[in-house]
């Protein structure tokens, strides 16, 4: 029986899970794949830290470096996170010595994948990242095997389950943005740190890996980037009536041979499946010629749904399907044009809160139509104790350019009571 | 360049498609998989056809067989369907004689699969069925490798498109049963014999199929099936009165280490994602381990959809990657216990049509008790022009075997007007 040797390097909540899930699986692992998957190597930086799972001391690495020059490891496992230090050493150094590697680093191949990959395939190993975006959704192996046959012309979908699972309690419970992350954090749903999830850097880094592999360009870093801090309460409860949820969406979708990447706060249909995704799930929608419309839904994060995707990856390498990391060899990978979200068209919400005095309303709706942005709706409504009014207008397409520039002119006026909003709608 | 030498046989509507697309496609499909897919040979029963596509002379087999003995062919595609005569014969001789197989016939691998696995495995050949279940949703492939990490407890959606766009259709437009049959078959959503698509045997094939795959178990016959074709527009609004949509679903599940396996009608929750699937859609759910559960919806038929699954299993083979048909060898497939509908217990929707008099309710419900059967909770509608009443009750879980023997017992009785209804409910 032929046998693969592994070293895994990174032994927290998701290294231990998946040490704890291969020694348990290897019998089938094995028989499904012709390949035993052996793990002869571990590395951690904290050696002592609880873990549940019995690891004999000929195990352990002296160095996490080690891995990659010892003759008897075939396959690093990386599981140290960060798109710098260790783990980009280690990665690096393992594929240049002609180690195959399997990763959940997202920031790591969104930042450094091409040239990663192109190491990877002058020396002929496996770069696999499944576990990277979206958990245990097999949206990779999708994209490079299930759904290889389709020209993609857009993917998108909620990326980031903290961010969703954020925004659909404050849509449930009618709280506050402040409140409702706070739970999230009581309940493991948050980081203590969670400003990657909030601010739309995790699914910036997801849709750069998935936008890569579905219009077989070169990793791309103009994607426009907006989180989920400045939404209140009000604007989803705004949404609610005028038919929509709001979610923090990551979009990549080709228009007349330029690509848009962006992630942030959308306007969606009540009815539509996405709006459907609450809690922590993460979805994933392809748009692709023949096959049509296909989505994807699943466990986005922790142990058992990252063993879930590094399994499969795994699973590739013992079976030997050598493949290029994305999905065509860097010679065939094309440089195609990347275009800034300002010159694609949007149907907007905007929400001003102004002073209660005669001549506003005809001032902003003024600005509106100097910029040539027509409205489709607008809403006021009054609040006679504040002697304030908070003005809703739902806009025609119009090129983002302009949106912002009224939002912009909009904010200098004295009647502006606080900071206006413009969320984007989705109304394909 | 390597090159790979394909024959496809059967160019109806996907044959043809499928062979357009590999000329158009040929360059892409080559690079991302480093071997080059040419259409040698087709056959067809109809050599005059109008196909819109270019074929060569000597494209053209004399006999469709032929392609199994020829030495310049590594892989037949075959697209004749029916599980007996031609498919039979060609996908046996080619598999014996050392070609790569992939076809699209669901009720051939339904019926033949661990025959045709076991030679496939002698050989070392690829035999690949990807289009045979639910078109374009990669669901085969999902599971054999994106979610080859997971113990599978169940596997359950919308395997059928046709019935489901019948059963939307009727809740929207309120209409009967025949009435949206017609109107299908004019749209082209049902063919103008739908029989296996709406008495469950479609769903049935396929079911078998994913069964296997997910429980590693051989095929197995013992399917409960039951079609669409008694659902009355009364039975799809009380359903909607009572939160319910109703939907033909496949369920294949592991309890208490036995499989059952089941098609039927089922009323589930208007909130749960199943309900919100309409039209000609299809959608697998999984439930597994570690992942949890996993979500695949698309395209369920058509050439443009099937071609795309057709593809890719093709370019598995392209890529060299040889595996066993049903994920495992024949000699670790397992012979798990697989029991009858009749043991299992289920919450039910009964309907029965009386004649308006007293003490009928009291004997119904008299029947219900003396089978243990307890009832949650009970409607009666009378029709006073009628003098007729009907009856719906829900129950709570019960034994299969009880709920229908009630339904047997009341028919019986001189009070009913109306063949009884008994439609199961999905309550997890």
């Amino acid at each position: 029986m032929k046998k693969l040797n592994i070293a895994i390097i990174g032994l927290g909540n998701i290294g231990s899970y998946l040490y704890r899930y291969l020694n348990d699986n290897k019998n089938i692992l094995t028989e499904k794949n012709n390949c035993l998957p052996y793990v002869k190597y571990v590395s951690a930086k904290n050696k002592k830290r609880k873990r549940n799972i019995k690891i004999n001391k000929k195990q352990w690495l002296n160095n996490y470096l080690d891995a990659t020059k010892i003759q008897d490891v075939d396959l690093i496992i990386e599981l140290i996170g960060g798109s710098e230090g260790p783990a980009k050493k280690l990665v690096f150094n393992a594929l240049k010595n002609g180690k195959h590697v399997v990763t959940a680093n997202k920031a790591l191949i969104a930042k450094y994948g091409d040239q990663l990959a192109k190491i990877a395939e002058e020396k002929r190993v496996n770069l696999e990242f499944e576990a990277s975006v979206c958990g245990g959704v097999p949206i990779i192996r999708s994209l490079k095997e299930g759904l290889i046959a389709n020209k993609i012309n857009k993917i998108y979908g909620i990326f980031n389950g903290t961010s969703n699972y954020i925004l659909s309690s404050m849509d449930k419970k009618n709280k506050d943005f402040i409140e409702v992350l706070s739970d999230a954090k009581k309940l493991g749903y948050a980081e203590s740190n969670p400003s990657a999830d909030l601010n739309g850097d995790d699914v910036s880094s997801k849709l750069k890996i998935l936008s890569s592999l579905c219009f077989n360009s070169f990793l791309n870093n103009n994607v426009y980037v907006e989180g989920i801090k400045d939404i209140d309460k009000i604007d989803i409860n705004n949404a609610n009536k005028l038919g929509y949820k709001i979610k923090l969406l990551g979009y990549a979708e080709l228009l007349n041979n330029k690509i848009y990447q962006r992630v942030h706060p959308t306007l969606i249909k009540k009815e539509s499946y996405v709006a459907s995704i609450d809690g922590v799930l993460n979805a994933v929608i392809i748009d692709g010629k023949p096959v049509g419309q296909s989505t994807i839904q699943g466990e986005g994060a922790g142990p058992a749904a990252t063993t879930s995707a590094l399994v499969s990856d795994i699973s590739s390498i013992l079976r030997g399907n050598i493949k290029f990391p994305f999905s065509l060899s860097i010679k065939e990978r094309k440089k195609l044009k990347f275009e800034n979200i300002s010159q694609r068209y949007f149907s907007a919400y905007l929400r001003f809160e102004v002073i209660d005095k005669p001549g506003i309303l005809s001032n902003i709706t003024n600005i509106f139509s100097k910029n040539n942005v027509s409205i489709k709706r607008l809403v006021q409504n009054p609040d006679k104790n504040k002697k304030s009014s908070s003005i809703i207008i739902i806009t025609h397409k119009s090129k983002d350019f302009f949106l912002n520039k009224i939002l912009k002119e909009v904010s200098k006026k004295k009647y502006i009571k606080r900071k206006p909003k413009l969320i984007r709608i989705d109304d394909n």
